[in-house]
């Protein structure tokens, strides 16, 4: 094991609050319906907070589960043929998935780059992986493909909406594709979707395309509600759900009180008010930062550009972006050097830049710092 | 995996609130601290609700985490030299402890019977393990040390205070015995010590007794505060604290928001407050449970004598307590059959008795019931 790249700017960034933080991919503190949430521990209060409070059990509360159904649902996702199981957030989930089908002699194929926390989980049972390339269509299916004939691949990680480092939504052709690719090998694909409710794209999750029971996916409600609650949920063919539970017991983690809360939110659709401000503020920032980018960045300088969700990948011309962060922070500027994320060839060249925690003037005033520090050491 | 029986027994009393349950190893949720948590709820929705509401990061509050290390020095636990990590709950400790020393070559030895949950856990990582016998003075020591000789032992488990299913405490010579067996071997310690603070003896944990930073000690608020905050901790020597907030980056699965209530109720001195209101009614229940044992229960009828903690372990002369326990669920009593606490040779006739979830009269009542069964089929 090793830090991912995000704790470890997160520890240099700790009481730096004068700080423009381009790293975090926490969402806005600012954002987070707290009023409802103080309703909700109000009610809970006066309600059943014994109930609250005691040992959670797998799977999660009945009555969550069915609403965490409607709500996918409401999202464009298909939950037929298939189960919700509550989870201590999304991380928790994927390592219980990652423990589950991953065997030290099995292989998974993850996006190049890729969000790095999750692959740690992955990697953490196996240390057999091969990488696919992303480019502005999302991950390419024809690498995939190639990698599929070679080898036996056991699961396919992927986030396909609002990619992250890139910000990259996978087309439908590729979609397609790759569903498709999975379908003819048996492999399971984990799909990792924590930025669905915050794009305001209605593309079709790979689980609906999904005839086998092959796609597993995840998702969160750390990005409309709040992270500190850690609830997630995994969504997955009515076959494993009881080897899911089992696991569950290995570390009962998933909090209680916070399912309660979560439940009491739907009783006030919070989720779908919540979804609808957020979504609109965070892709107002991402716009901005792209329009802002393309004012100040000197020519030779790349970067993604998404739609939605919380991430550009910016590409210098020749700059070590690792190298770079310490200076940058002086200058009151913090970034994810994307190098990191890399899981082959890593591109020193490379920094993840977050919507997340920046408001409008932030963005402005950072954008400007980054691109002189990016004109000063290219000259 | 398989479903631990406490979990099936907690399956088939789901509904059944007119049922006696000296199933449920859940503390009573008649003394959770309600006031001190809603003042907490109160307190944190008016001061820094944001705060509680960000992703948790790893190893926990640094304030908390002062905090546990007061509190363990007072229930006589020795801190010096080691560092407290934060967990989602005791089992989630467990978890991660089996996870970072276990491999699939590993050997580990656990008591017989032991705490199933944490038993799958450990064998969730290798399937090699070992079992010793529990007498009335703990882990037989003298059959570790046999093990010891034939294998290459990685790791003991053991829970050394209140052990569940048998309520044993550990003596000192064993204690000492144990802590020299794995000293001389370089054999990992594990001490599951969850009942410390409802036991009413300053018996020496076996982390104070260790020179060699082998003991790794996990506690939990489970048992006098809530389990559903799912609040644990684990006391390491410094060299493993980086390693274990690496693999916490796995799951990151602690509620930010449960760890600022712990913080608040730390304020308010309730651990220290709870510890004594609930020690002293879970330890006149036990004695009760004894008492009435004595009084009802029929001669060849056996059953162990613990001075606190949960449980009492009742062995019957002939009679399988697995099949009987659908029969008693009928006449309106629940138990866990112990069999499935056995990890080798396991013993039908037992069967684990929990005070936690039953008031005085209900202990009476459910003796009663319980003894006119075991007279019935023995006859």
């Amino acid at each position: 094991m090793t830090w991912s790249p995000i704790e470890l700017v997160s520890k240099k960034l700790k009481g730096r609050e004068d700080v423009i933080n381009f790293a975090s991919g926490a969402p806005d503190p600012k954002l987070i319906p707290v009023e409802d949430i103080n309703k909700a521990l109000h009610e809970i209060i006066e309600e059943d907070i014994e109930g609250a409070l005691e040992y959670p059990g797998t799977g999660g509360l009945a009555e969550l589960r069915k609403e965490i159904r409607e709500y996918l649902e409401f999202l464009g996702v298909s939950t037929s043929r298939k189960e919700i199981i509550i989870t201590a957030g999304a991380q928790h989930a994927l390592n219980i998935i990652a423990n589950m089908f991953l065997n030290e002699e099995d292989l998974f194929v993850a996006e190049n780059p890729t969000f790095i926390e999750a692959f740690l989980a992955l990697k953490h049972y196996t240390p057999r992986y091969r990488a696919v390339r992303v480019d502005d269509k999302g991950m390419v299916t024809g690498e995939l493909e190639k990698i599929v004939k070679e080898e036996n691949v056991k699961l396919v990680y992927t986030i396909p909406t609002a990619h992250n480092p890139t910000g990259t939504i996978m087309s439908y052709e590729r979609r397609k594709q790759l569903i498709e690719i999975c379908s003819r090998g048996n492999i399971i694909i984990v799909e990792d979707d924590p930025y669905r409710p915050i794009v305001d794209s209605k593309i079709e999750p790979l689980t609906n395309m999904d005839k086998d029971g092959i796609v597993v996916y995840v998702g969160s409600f750390s990005k409309i509600i709040a992270p500190g609650l850690r609830i997630g949920y995994i969504l997955v063919s009515r076959e494993l759900v009881e080897k899911i539970e089992q696991l569950q017991q290995l570390d009962f983690a998933t909090s209680t009180l916070s399912m309660h809360i979560m439940l009491k939110l739907f009783k006030y659709k919070t989720p779908y008010k919540a979804m609808k401000q957020v979504s609109r503020e965070y892709t107002e920032r991402i716009k901005l930062l792209l329009d802002l980018l393309e004012d100040h960045m000197p020519p030779n300088t790349e970067w993604t550009k998404p739609k939605g969700g919380f991430y550009v990948l910016l590409r210098t011309d020749n700059l070590n972006m690792t190298k770079l962060l310490d200076y940058a922070l002086r200058e009151g500027v913090a970034y994810v050097p994307a190098q990191l994320f890399y899981i082959e060839k890593p591109d020193p060249r490379t920094a993840r830049l977050s919507i997340s925690r920046v408001n409008k003037e932030e963005i402005e005033k950072g954008v400007k710092i980054l691109s002189n520090i990016v004109k000063q050491y290219s000259a």
